[in-house]
């Protein structure tokens, strides 16, 4: 493959053919996303566990760099809520939250998500983020959303809580209750109050006094703007912050720093299954808005990029005071809404957002940290939807169990735990229904060349020819359950001269399969049974002519299912045709 | 189900039609197969760093409540080569060889792994010994028995030597080479040697003077019999013992003892793995055994039962001063040869071992532990073969792959990390298979109903209408794979307007795929393109029809494609057929 720099830096695209028109599309979608992200990200870094500034910087050197080498237009890349909680439940495991070293794994955390995402990409392995099934992530995310809307209650109350499942954190939000803070909470109550009223309520009344679509959202996603102008405007004017409103304090007035992860092998070693799960969970949250956001303006979204991209963007977090990133849902539609036309919206994005952290500030000394969880909870509680349980129940209880298994122990044991129980649920479900394939012993549709079951369709078969069609690729998993069935089926019923395997549904044949049928082949010689095939799929068959198995079957292979019954039926002398009498149990 | 006692009780099956012919059979077949094992057994005990009378107890008891429970008429149930190694594996991790603790450890073991079986076999999970495939485990034997020779050498050169993978071993004989006794060497050597000659040289010798084919196999058989009598008997009168070849030396003279494993859970929690990983290793072996030893002469095995079989052998092992316990490869297929008609074949051997326990012992103080050794290389060296990597390497380099990691792995760190990783690779290697589904663009033959593959076949389309062919089902591994196919099939050719999946070779749809039909459906038609089907089977269309897909999707799902085709030319306005232009990357 020759080396094409547009491949792998999609700027060189879209860069060439930037007007006057893209830019200012660009520019008002920048303005709208920088005023929503300035409380968002103060918000998430808060409950990474990290300081508010954090979040910014987190916010910059990332969005650039998306830009540089994403393919989606429209993706707006940042700290999102729950790849923060996974970052404050992979650190606090290891170092104490506030200290230095917390600050630094940070840094690693992202340097390694980074890392695992540019590899992924380069070595094309995005397909590791297939194993992570929809139902899964939807309950997941549900779970993730209840942990984080729980933790930030303690924000909301002003105690101190701890815990990162559902059952550590009640069990310390009951046991610190007595010591609410009952300004803080009131502040926290009514700030989630509003900001709930406005998205409930806001919205349908400015529909009603007839503002446009585009503006009511523009007017409702700054809600939480309006919130933090609002209390921190409160907690100066009344001097809250002496009565005990834990407030964000002194935020650095800078640029992003430049920053160096720690790489010591003790610390990366922690961190490794975390940053594969971030990276993961990240990677299928962002392509999913990507993907969504480009098909209405019938854009490309090149999967093995986009983790170039968000590669880059981890790597840049690591190096200017962030934590990991992704792209997020509700920023990137937001900046689609916008009108947003070329990744330089993000670039832009970044400007605003770096002025914020060297110019404003010092504006945000009075903000309540219960403001920003209210800002949090409000955001988060969105993600939370059982319904997934109810859909998957009708559609399919292998589906349901995989759910119900990661929302149990999501909430119970963590995200970790989690997620990882549900990928490997799904993986062990799916090769449990594919490993007892369909195995269905069909007959003559009389008159006509079409085979069909005998338990559902009134066919002819003749006593000493058996056919099986398999409804199912042969692999390991489900070889041996064809040889148990065969050897059923005919260790039973002494008429049996033949056995037909009708292939048409088999679009694989591993080694193991192999070796099965080559099994059965040997054990029904034993018998004095002949074994044929129909129906094999070219590149099947390509491939057993690769091995000595032709040549051991005892019987034939024939192209077509009636070839082979015809044939068959010559052979064992005609006898006449007849219901079945023995079926497949 | 009712319940039936004669499904979980074979014996009411065969022993209410025993009669003097299947009595006499029995008896011969197991004096026979009680002469192979005596030698056999004490050998499988060194092996398993137990005492030697644990081999002839846990030949007994296993033997005779397989005869009760288990399915096949031939198996024959006690230690085995590779399980004897895994258990040695597994206990010298958590205590040391020689002590108490070790030998009520191989009692835990052997209980928790009747326990397992005995679950698996009443909860119907025996599809668990399905994951592991063919080449895994001949990658697994193979590497095994190269292993086991290995650690049996220090008992041929008479020095100490230590280790769990081939490399380990390799270092600690190279280092205790200097301490070689002679004379045990020279025990180990002539009796290895003997023995394979009895093998290789033997049997064409027996054959060229016209002994019948069946009596050559039993003195062949015999062999091991021959070089304990001589080499015992030589260490016996040259007084070799005290010239520091080490003997068997006291061995108790009774029954089997009753035996309580200890139920410690710190021990359990540590036997666990080992005893999942010997269960199912153990239950692969014995059930290719007793299947095809079944279906010579047309009998049935029932998979589940077996389990219930091996389950009872191996609660007996740890009740009786035994250690886990399998249906052994070479002395199933001796009783099989030598004539077995029933599992009481199996009763009188373990009576004819009761004896020996019972009376030959002191026998045997003088039998050198080299010719045990000697009669273990000569063994499993015959399960060690090569050839499985020729053949994977020809046939599928996945299925090569996950052989070479085994037997790499199992050979350089041991024999769990070596199969764990055989399974490991080889889910993973299959998951990435059907990740990636072959998908083909087809059109029509001109002139016919049938469609094909445009990049194989001179085939008319239309240029406004895309059809697609799946082959594969459709789940969460590959739903995301199928999104990117078809928007970047469709994004970048704008004369599209009507999308067909031709859904042929899917047999299943899962909630996540069923997810991505409809985020496909949402992005096509954001675009202004239809999705339509084609040929979906029965099963899967009942699933569809459960959830709200089919309301939303803006096409329609016809019966095959080529009405699907015809219908959606008419729409587009009979535009002319012609040769594709635009085919899928």
């Amino acid at each position: 493959m020759k080396f094409d720099p547009k491949r792998y830096l999609p700027i060189l695209t879209w860069g060439r053919d930037y007007n006057r028109s893209a830019l200012t599309s660009d520019l008002v979608a920048a303005l709208i996303v920088t005023i929503m992200l300035i409380p968002q990200s103060l918000a998430y870094a808060l409950l990474a566990g990290l300081p508010p500034e954090a979040g910014l910087y987190a916010s910059i050197a990332p969005i650039m760099l998306y830009a540089v080498f994403g393919t989606s237009r429209a993706l707006a890349v940042g700290p999102v809520a729950v790849v923060s909680l996974m970052t404050a439940a992979a650190l606090s495991n290891i170092v104490e939250q506030g200290t230095m070293g917390y600050a630094t794994a940070a840094l690693s955390l992202a340097a390694l998500s980074g890392v695992i995402l540019l590899g992924m990409g380069l070595f094309r392995l995005g397909f590791i983020a297939h194993f992570l099934s929809h139902p899964v992530i939807a309950g997941f995310i549900t779970a993730s959303g209840i942990i984080i809307a729980a933790s930030q209650l303690k924000h909301i109350l002003g105690i101190d809580a701890q815990g990162h499942n559902l059952l550590e954190l009640t069990f310390s939000l009951v046991a610190h209750l007595p010591e609410t803070n009952w300004i803080t909470a009131l502040i926290g109550l009514l700030a989630t109050g509003f900001l709930f009223w406005v998205r409930k309520g806001l919205r349908p009344l400015l529909v009603r006094i007839g503002l446009p679509q585009g503006l009511t959202g523009v007017l409702v996603k700054t809600g939480p703007v309006a919130v933090v102008v609002a209390t921190t405007g409160a907690v100066w004017a009344l001097g809250l912050a002496d009565k005990g409103v834990k407030i964000v304090g002194t935020v650095p007035q800078s640029l992003p720093p430049l920053t160096l992860p720690s790489f010591a092998p003790e610390l990366i070693g922690q961190l490794l299954l975390p940053a594969v799960l971030i990276s993961v969970i990240g990677f299928v949250e962002s392509i999913s808005v990507a993907q969504t956001l480009a098909a209405k303006k019938r854009q490309r979204i090149d999967p093995d990029q986009e983790l170039i991209g968000l590669g880059a963007a981890n790597i840049g977090a690591s190096l200017t005071g962030g934590f990991p990133v992704t792209g997020g849902f509700s920023r990137s539609v937001v900046n689609f809404d916008a009108g947003a036309e070329t990744p330089a919206a993000g670039a832009f994005t970044a400007v605003g957002l770096a002025i914020a952290a060297l110019a404003l500030t010092p504006l945000i000394y009075f903000l309540p940290n219960a403001t920003l969880a209210a800002t949090i909870i409000v955001a988060v509680l969105s993600l939370v939807d059982f319904s997934i349980l109810k859909r998957s129940w009708a559609y399919s209880k292998a589906d349901f169990a995989a759910v119900l298994a990661t929302i149990v122990l999501t909430l119970g044991l963590g995200v970790e735990a989690g997620v990882s129980a549900g990928v490997g649920l799904s993986v062990i479900l799916h090769l449990y229904k594919t490993s007892r394939p369909h195995i269905a012993e069909v007959g003559q549709v009389p008159g006509t060349e079409h085979y069909r079951n005998i338990l559902r369709h009134d066919v002819v078969t003749d006593p000493s020819i058996v056919t099986l069609r398999v409804d199912e690729s042969l692999y390991f998993a489900n070889a041996r359950f064809l040889e148990d069935k065969i050897q059923s089926r005919v260790a039973g019923d002494a008429s049996v001269r033949h056995v037909i395997l009708q292939c048409s549904a088999i679009n694989e044949i591993d080694l193991s399969a192999l070796e099965s049928l080559e099994a059965i082949n040997d054990r029904l010689r034993e018998m004095g049974v002949q074994l044929h095939l129909s129906e094999v799929k070219g590149p099947v068959m390509d491939r057993l002519k690769r091995a000595d198995f032709l040549s051991e079957l005892t019987g034939k292979v024939f192209l077509s299912q009636y070839e082979a019954h015809q044939c068959l039926l010559r052979l064992v002398g005609q006898s006449a045709p007849q219901k079945p009498t023995v079926g497949l149990t």
